[in-house]
């Protein structure tokens, strides 16, 4: 049985709807932001980072979405969500999933969280203008060279699915038009279509 | 064969330095930064994203340092650079390498591309002057909490060695105090006492 600790609207719902997809048992509790609770001492001792998510297994907990994707589809080989056979495939998909993490979430993430990075509210304001651009961006390039169609890998549907899925969420957030990005839109209508991806909404209540 | 596009100082030395140890056949191609060439239409025919390192491999071409140093692991599997037949394993690697990726490269990046998330003069002023204190923050994590000793992962040398090794070669510039990281400093000099380390840094003509 594993345990995710999610917020919502953050990108554990990448794992989320993984964990749905791939069958696995799990349970999850809400990390509630408004309190401060990823800082409280309780949630440090699971994630000294403070951030969400984490996965509780019986082996210890994991944290880092990329990491956490690909052991889902390690354990569960029968859901096939990830090229595990074939090295070359699977550093591409953990190539797209690295982008996501290091490039398009950080971009993202200048929108609100300005002060890991700064102290002065001009440079906050400063920051959040750039985000439709340096977002828009990254989801260019995502349109334009690394989404193949109808999934991010092609023809099969991977864990990179659900993290494009989760990312794609912050778009409106982020001022970025969708117009611009019919294979990403497209994309994302599809996701929302599938059961896994339902139910993982719904257990976060969004 | 393998062809590793590099630059020197950049991240690119952690897969440069896993080719190495994993006894791959490779050959190096300096990206000149001072030339902008990361830019040029060649590059970027190579890695759309304008950035190193990129790995040319007969399949096609692998960017992301993370997924590299995985794809690394697998193709060489008799150099056991990853816990391979253990997905726990294998994904608390992955997850201290994701967090280097997304947090600690992306603190240091504030120091010098501040451009990529603000455009005000006053604001790069700003995030350089934050960065002492956001890498210092990721190291103090890495040292109390994740860099098991002698190695990332405690007794095994893995992909998780020449990454960490990569990014604290950056903490003088970044003016973070090594003396307050005496794990990371000892982890740096063994590491620099490799001779695949030592062959990586020479060909690289560091």
């Amino acid at each position: 049985m594993f345990k995710l600790y999610y917020a919502p609207g953050t990108c554990a719902l990448a794992s989320h709807i993984a964990l749905a997809e791939a069958g696995a048992p799990y349970t999850t509790e809400k990390v509630d932001f408004k309190t401060n609770q990823q800082n409280s001492p309780e949630y440090l001792g699971i994630n000294p980072k403070g951030r969400v998510p984490s996965l509780v297994t019986d082996r210890g907990i994991l944290t880092e979405t990329p990491a956490m994707l690909a052991f889902i589809a390690q354990s569960f080989p029968q859901a096939k969500l990830a090229p595990l056979d074939d090295a070359f495939a699977f550093a591409q998909a953990q190539a797209f999933n690295s982008y996501l993490c290091s490039t398009v979430h950080v971009a993202h993430a200048h929108k609100g969280r300005g002060y890991r990075w700064a102290t002065d509210e001009a440079s906050f304001a400063d920051m959040k203008r750039m985000v439709p651009k340096s977002v828009g961006a990254s989801f260019a390039l995502i349109e334009r060279k690394m989404l193949r169609g109808p999934w991010v890998m092609g023809e099969t549907y991977t864990i990179c699915d659900p993290y494009l899925f989760t990312i794609a969420q912050w778009l409106e957030g982020d001022s970025v038009d969708l117009a611009a990005l019919p294979k990403v839109a497209d994309h994302r209508k599809r996701m929302s279509e599938r059961p896994a991806v339902r139910k993982a909404l719904a257990e976060q209540q969004v």
